[in-house]
C-alpha cells in the first residue's frame, strides 16, 4: 500500500454498542496531514447462500426489512456467530430458513457490502448435495421461502422485489454459469 | 405484501446523527405480535459507475477505507447530495475521481447494500461517450486511479485488492457482457 493511502487513528469515540452493530466516530490523520472524522459501523459479518434446486430454481427467502420498510426476497443469509466457521454458518442458515440441508458448500466470493462506513463482510457460498432438513428460524425472524426460475428472478429485480446487492450478485452469477 | 411480513414501528430512539450516517434503535411489533428491537442506519444513498475505456480497461479508484483498515480498488462512486439526480451525481463523481467525462450514463441496476441494518441504496450506471475532464476530489478524499483488464480485475478479486459488493458486481457484469 502506498504511504499516500493511509489514515492513522487519533481517537475513537465509541458512540453505540448494539445487538447487531456497534458505531464509532474516529478522528483520523488524513494522507495530507490534516485531520478528519470517520463514522464506522462494526458488524460481525455474514454468510449468504446460492442454492439452486434440481428443478433449476433458486431458493429465496422473503423477509420484512425494517431499514427499507418493505419486504424483499433475498438469498438465504445470516449473521456469523462469534468465532463461527462461515461454511458451517452457511449450512446452518440455509437449513434454518429454508429446510434444505446442503452436504457441500462451495466458496464463491466474499465482499464488503458498504466499505464507506461499515466493515460487514459477506461470505457467499453455493450449496450442493441437497436433501430435506428442518426449518427453524430465530424468535425475531419471519421468512417465507420462494423458489424462482432465472426469468422470474430477473423480473423480480425489475419490480424491486429483489433489491439487494448479494442477491443481485447471485442472480448474475447464476445467469453467467448457465451461459 | 402478506400481512405476516410486516413490522410496525412502536418507538424510535434517535441514537446518533452524523456527517454521513444516522443511527436509530426502533421498537417494533413483530409479525407474531411480540416486540423486538431493530438497529437502523440511515444513509443518503450513493452512485457507482462502470466505466470501460476504449482500450478495454475498467477504471477503478484505490482508496483507504477506514472501516476496513485497508485500501481497496473500487469502481468510482460517491454519496448523493440532498435532492441530487443520481445520473448527474454519477457524471460528477466519475469526473471528480478519475478525470473522465461521460456524456452518456446508462442505468444498470440499483441495490441496497446491507438490508439487514442500513437503507443505503446504490445506483449503478455504465458510462459511455467518454472524453477528458478534470480530477477534483473532496478535501477529505484521497484516491488513485487505476485502469485494469478483466483478467487483472479477476486477479485483484483473488488477492482481496477488489473486495466490495458493487465492484464485484461490476466485474461480473463486464465479464457477462463480453461473453
Amino acid at each position: 500500500m502506498s504511504r499516500k493511502l493511509f489514515e492513522k487513528t487519533i481517537k475513537i469515540d465509541p458512540v453505540f454498542k448494539g445487538k447487531i452493530i456497534d458505531l464509532e466516530v474516529q478522528d483520523v490523520e488524513l494522507p495530507n496531514g490534516e485531520q478528519g472524522k470517520r463514522e464506522v459501523v462494526h458488524h460481525p459479518g455474514a454468510v449468504a447462500v446460492i442454492c439452486v434446486t434440481d428443478s433449476e430454481k433458486m431458493v429465496l427467502v422473503k423477509q420484512y426489512r425494517k431499514a427499507l420498510e418493505k419486504a424483499i426476497a433475498e438469498i438465504p443469509a445470516g449473521k456469523l456467530e462469534k468465532g463461527e466457521d462461515p461454511r458451517l454458518c452457511a449450512q446452518r442458515e440455509l437449513e434454518e430458513e429454508t429446510g434444505i440441508k446442503a452436504a457441500y458448500m462451495k466458496e464463491v466470493a466474499s465482499f464488503y457490502t458498504s466499505p464507506g462506513f461499515a466493515d460487514e463482510l459477506v461470505h457467499v457460498y453455493e450449496a450442493a448435495d441437497l436433501s430435506t432438513g428442518e426449518v427453524h428460524t430465530d424468535e425475531d425472524e419471519f421468512v417465507e421461502r420462494i423458489d424462482v426460475t432465472l426469468e422470474e428472478a430477473k423480473n423480480m429485480i425489475k419490480t424491486g422485489e429483489i433489491h439487494d446487492a448479494k442477491t443481485m450478485y447471485a442472480v448474475q452469477y447464476w445467469e453467467m454459469m448457465k451461459k
